[in-house]
């Protein structure tokens, strides 16, 4: 898979995906990341790629052509990185060969997911749009983009952060980038619960016990212990995922015995 | 206000927080970011902070002590940045004074959300706690942790973006990081509504013009014409939103003209 990010901040995106579980993925060739400069397609003398909001206020909105340039040539150019390139001539026409698809990230866009993040994990190719200052001219965005993602509800100070969390979601459900399919499979948000409590040495620490069923060595009561937990921990903190997990009689079991809890007449005084 | 990141990656996180808007605010003395190296406060000879689970499985999970460690570090010194300092000797005991918040950040916590991000820039000291490989042994989370964060109902492989994520949400809405303050509070999620859309110098580009009335002049009828398109905008992509959103008689009537659009029997035909 490759995926091609365009960006006002290069150098930094490239930074973060050469670190840990991504950059050792990316050094065994697991995946094709390229970091690309929008400045590089300015056609402006003083390299600007940002201009005032027509109609008046505040901030920079970036322009449309230098993004555009530069996505043309990310399509049109499966060559060298980013890094070892200088901007060439404006290449203005639609190159031959299908258009990759590609996601702008902005608070507008559908809310991120991790359906959504493993059906991105099967294309051959992406490219994450960054925008930054105000905004972006809505016309390029008419243009060229195919999918808009929101990570979530909040407001940032450009698309470099949501780019790279996308790019992270994606990338470690690739083949080989986790030791094990296990590894993600069994976390939250995979299997529709939240992810049961871990410990590890030593068994006491500050006075605080390992739960002893875990050293017990008793594989079958540990796995039910552990879907319990995941089970607790996700009526406690998000009850409305329950709706989606998959559960059986036992789990369901199990929840009423948790809500039943609740209605003992002796319960646990409240806690703040 | 002061926030220190602890994590396994700390140049990765320094990178990204000394870049663009955080970066130049960084430098102004806007705010005080520091990030802290957990592997700085192991005791193990190797190095290691992470062990197998108790009860089996895939993965590592992070040890309680050296997370230990570092928070005391961090609580007890308002000392030099992390960079500057060499690891000392192990210490144990609780500083006097108020302990500073703690998040971690996890699929378990709670979304975050504009108005959390809002309700967290207004404290003087927040420290974030990154988790990595499997998860963090759960003790250590019982004994210090405040709140826990999600940025996403998404997996990633560390804690290291969520928590760039929320100092960036809190940090550009800090005094003085944004040139001013119309910047933000008009942007999405900030009045409830998804933004306008945004144009740019040149008028026309590739035959596509620039809505007429943003080149008028006619200041009244721009700021009106573009509450509209957010409130067009977020019907369409987030309909949800225009529940919270704080709408006047003007908008209602707007709004119903677009849901009687939907009506006109001679409508536009559906396009995929």
């Amino acid at each position: 898979m490759r995926i091609d990010i365009l960006t006002l901040f290069p150098e930094m995106c490239e930074r973060v995906l050469s670190e840990s579980v991504i950059g050792r993925a990316r050094a065994a060739g697991l995946m094709d990341l390229r970091c690309h400069n929008i400045r590089d397609y300015t056609r402006d003398k003083h390299n600007r790629v940002d201009d005032a909001p027509y109609g008046g206020g505040m901030g920079m909105i970036m322009q449309a052509q230098p993004i555009y340039d530069c996505f043309m040539r990310v399509w049109r150019d499966a060559g060298p990185p980013a890094a070892e390139r200088t901007a060439g001539p404006p290449e203005e026409t639609p190159p031959a060969g299908d258009k990759p698809h590609l996601i702008y990230l902005s608070p507008k866009g559908k809310t991120l997911t991790q359906r959504r993040a493993a059906q991105l994990a099967s294309y051959d190719r992406l490219v994450l749009l960054c925008g930054h200052y105000e905004g972006v001219d809505q016309r390029v965005l008419d243009e060229l983009v195919d999918e808009e993602i929101s990570i979530g509800d909040y407001v940032l100070t450009g698309g470099e952060l949501p780019a790279l969390v996308l790019t992270d979601a994606i990338c470690r459900m690739l083949p080989g980038v986790l030791s094990s399919e296990a590894c993600y499979t069994e976390e939250s948000h995979f299997s529709g619960l939240l992810e049961y409590p871990h410990y590890t040495r030593p068994a006491e620490w500050h006075g605080r016990q390992t739960p002893e069923i875990l050293l017990s060595g008793h594989h079958a009561n540990i796995e039910r212990w552990r879907r319990e937990q995941a089970l607790r921990v996700t009526l406690e903190k998000r009850p409305e995922l329950l709706e989606g997990a998959e559960l059986d009689q036992k789990d369901r079991a199990y929840l009423d015995s948790l809500s039943g809890a609740d209605e003992d007449p002796e319960g646990r005084p409240e806690v703040l």
